[in-house]
């Protein structure tokens, strides 16, 4: 391991891996799979090592984590960076209790057009890196403001030039030009469309509400999507009841996202399936909505993932630390719950297993957090606590 | 001003300051004094100049601010630095409804008390410069993890070492020596350990609520303070109803601090006269408590100011920014209403006019924030937003 690097001296590191805690011996390890005074060594752009520090093979470049912890890169599933245009002023409207006559998508989807590619790739590439220099090594990025069949290919490609997690959301609503003809809008999004998209996509999703898209028509997209080879995942019981959930699980989405109104029925059905259930706190967060019960999804048994669904209408934050903080205190999460779904959850909802955890093998995304505990990203909310970042191994930011 | 810096092109420049904002011709500067397109000139640790960019003098060095905003740097009159050991546990076990003895600020005052003096001060240095770096210039720190003459003297000689605003809070809590004796507490208090902790301090402080100082305890405190020419303000009503609001007005306390629980007489009494309400909205988001009603108070004509109250118990954050969207979400203030009581909302609770506001002869204590708008600290919560930070004319953060 010549060329390799040790952080040693980690106070406390998140592996989420279980048996490897428990191989090394670490006392109580638990779901996060924790490892005390622990030391992780990279080697190129993968993790070669995981111990106790005193265990450690020499490396070369060595380290001091000084008792702080590292966790692994947070795991964004759920994102919609490729859009242009501002709306500070319907957000500072809705907050302060004054009418104001949004557009909402529509808004974001005209300016979105109205762009060039190179101030979309721009807008994107600043949020990404915005994200990754909180913490965020993965990041999934979704169409869905532009619906016409350019400008959805559009985005895709910009998408793609920043992550390998790029979903088709042709059906986020239904086009301006077909608001008398939403059958219409679903044969593009299911022919054409999808034509254009599938090449540059490897999910596909749809936003399955009262104003969208019905059960039938997210069937239809999903199906579609599914037969030219891409994986359903499906924006779900946001605003209402809904057959959303159902769905998601029957056609094996990887996962259901939003979750806040859920049927006994739609939490069994996520609690005996491979479907994910993703959070999206920060979206309840900036409408003044009502929380999702993560509590409840969990003691049923559902995996559940957090995100902060960046976009620039109903959640416009990139932060997962501060999801995981609101999960804590609103969604009957506890912190080591809330780290780990901003994780490994994460990874879960993205079937990666390369990411999300901090084991031999895994890609080296890491975060060193200026804290003795990951519990402390719940303890401290708004600080910004990433002291330092790798990402395949490259270390991304200063150290702090 | 050949030695002068000048930012320019600030989109959105919060100048706390109407009658200025209304000088230069801004329209709709509200009581955040807006000004668009606007510059501002440093000169030494004081503001030289405020105007729109088209206006600014020449000066030696230009910053771009490209189109970003700029707001005064945040006052946090509120904050408990100087402790030592290690709450983390305690927080992990009441967020995740564990059962856990917790000795609270007992805790902390064993810790604190053991530690030696250089501990003790890199420990406050470091929250101080953690606050700073998010835009925090101006931060009154408290003693009350001392409680004998010997601790609480030195916690605030270390105090004294980070800023000037710094408060007398012996009647944290009654130490434990003299659990059986609570008079003889406020004796001590009120003597000998006002004798030694008088010539640190400006401000004298005293956490009246069940369990702690009754209002014939906090009356006694607060006018022993008062008498050696300290200004009183008042932990009030954080947990339940009590005397201390209407205490804090009739001694003509800066501020009442907490004010979770009032009547309508409290909030009369507040809003008729000059007593400021600095509201604590991590406290209550770390302890899952009840949020203090600012719509109330703002509707009802008090002042009200914002602080995160960081200390190792109930609140372990230092964001001002963080505080401003809980503010926003949970407590009916408007993002402009939020950012004021942040900055200068914060000074009046100071009793200062030389910070919490940008115009010629102010300090020149500034954040560039990476957004085109101060909305953008409630509309996108959890973002590290500060983009760079001057102190007293200083640039103490890299440019981002």
């Amino acid at each position: 391991m010549a060329t390799a690097t040790a952080i040693t001296h980690i106070a406390n590191l998140v592996t989420n891996d279980p048996s490897l805690a428990s191989a090394v011996g670490a006392p109580g390890a638990g779901p996060l799979g924790l490892i005390q005074d622990a030391a992780v060594v990279i080697e190129d752009d993968r993790i070669a090592w995981v111990g106790e520090t005193s265990q450690a093979p020499a490396t070369d470049n060595r380290i001091d984590a000084a008792g702080r912890a590292v966790i692994p890169g947070f795991v964004d599933s759920h994102s919609h960076l490729v859009f242009a245009g501002d709306r500070t002023e319907e957000f500072n409207a809705r907050m302060s209790g004054r009418q104001y006559t949004a557009g909402g998508i529509r808004t974001t989807v005209a300016a979105t057009r109205a762009a060039s590619g190179n101030v979309l790739h721009a807008n994107a590439g600043r949020y990404v890196h915005e994200a990754l220099r909180q913490g965020t090594t993965t990041m999934e990025i979704k169409s869905g403001y532009g619906l016409t069949v350019e400008d959805e290919a559009r985005t895709l490609a910009i998408a793609a030039a920043h992550t390998d997690e790029v979903t088709y959301l042709g059906a986020h609503i239904v086009a301006p030009e077909f608001a008398d003809d939403p059958a219409g809008y679903v044969d593009l999004v299911t022919g054409p469309m999808l034509d254009a998209c599938a090449p540059h996509a490897r999910w596909v999703d749809v936003f399955c509400e009262k104003g969208a898209f019905d059960g039938d028509q997210a069937r239809a997209v999903l199906t579609a999507g599914a037969a030219r080879g891409l994986i359903p995942r499906v924006h779900a019981n946001q605003l209402s009841y809904g057959p959303g959930v159902q769905l998601a699980v029957e056609l094996g989405a990887a996962s259901a996202d939003h979750c806040t109104h859920l049927t006994d029925a739609d939490v069994d059905a996520l609690a005996n399936s491979d479907t994910v259930a993703t959070l999206l706190p920060g979206c309840e967060f900036s409408t003044r909505a009502q929380y999702p019960d993560a509590r409840r999804l969990l003691s049923a048994g559902a995996t559940v993932a957090l995100s902060p669904d960046c976009n620039p209408g109903s959640s416009f934050t990139s932060s997962m630390a501060f999801c995981v903080a609101v999960a804590v205190r609103e969604m009957g999460m506890t912190p080591d719950e809330a780290v780990w779904s901003a994780t490994a959850g994460g990874a879960a909802a993205l079937r990666r297993s390369d990411v999300g955890r901090i084991a031999p093998g895994a890609r080296a995304d890491l975060v060193l957090l200026d804290a003795p505990s990951h519990v402390h990203l719940a303890y401290r909310p708004g600080v910004p606590l990433a002291a330092a970042v790798w990402r395949r191994g490259d270390l991304v930011t200063d150290l702090v």
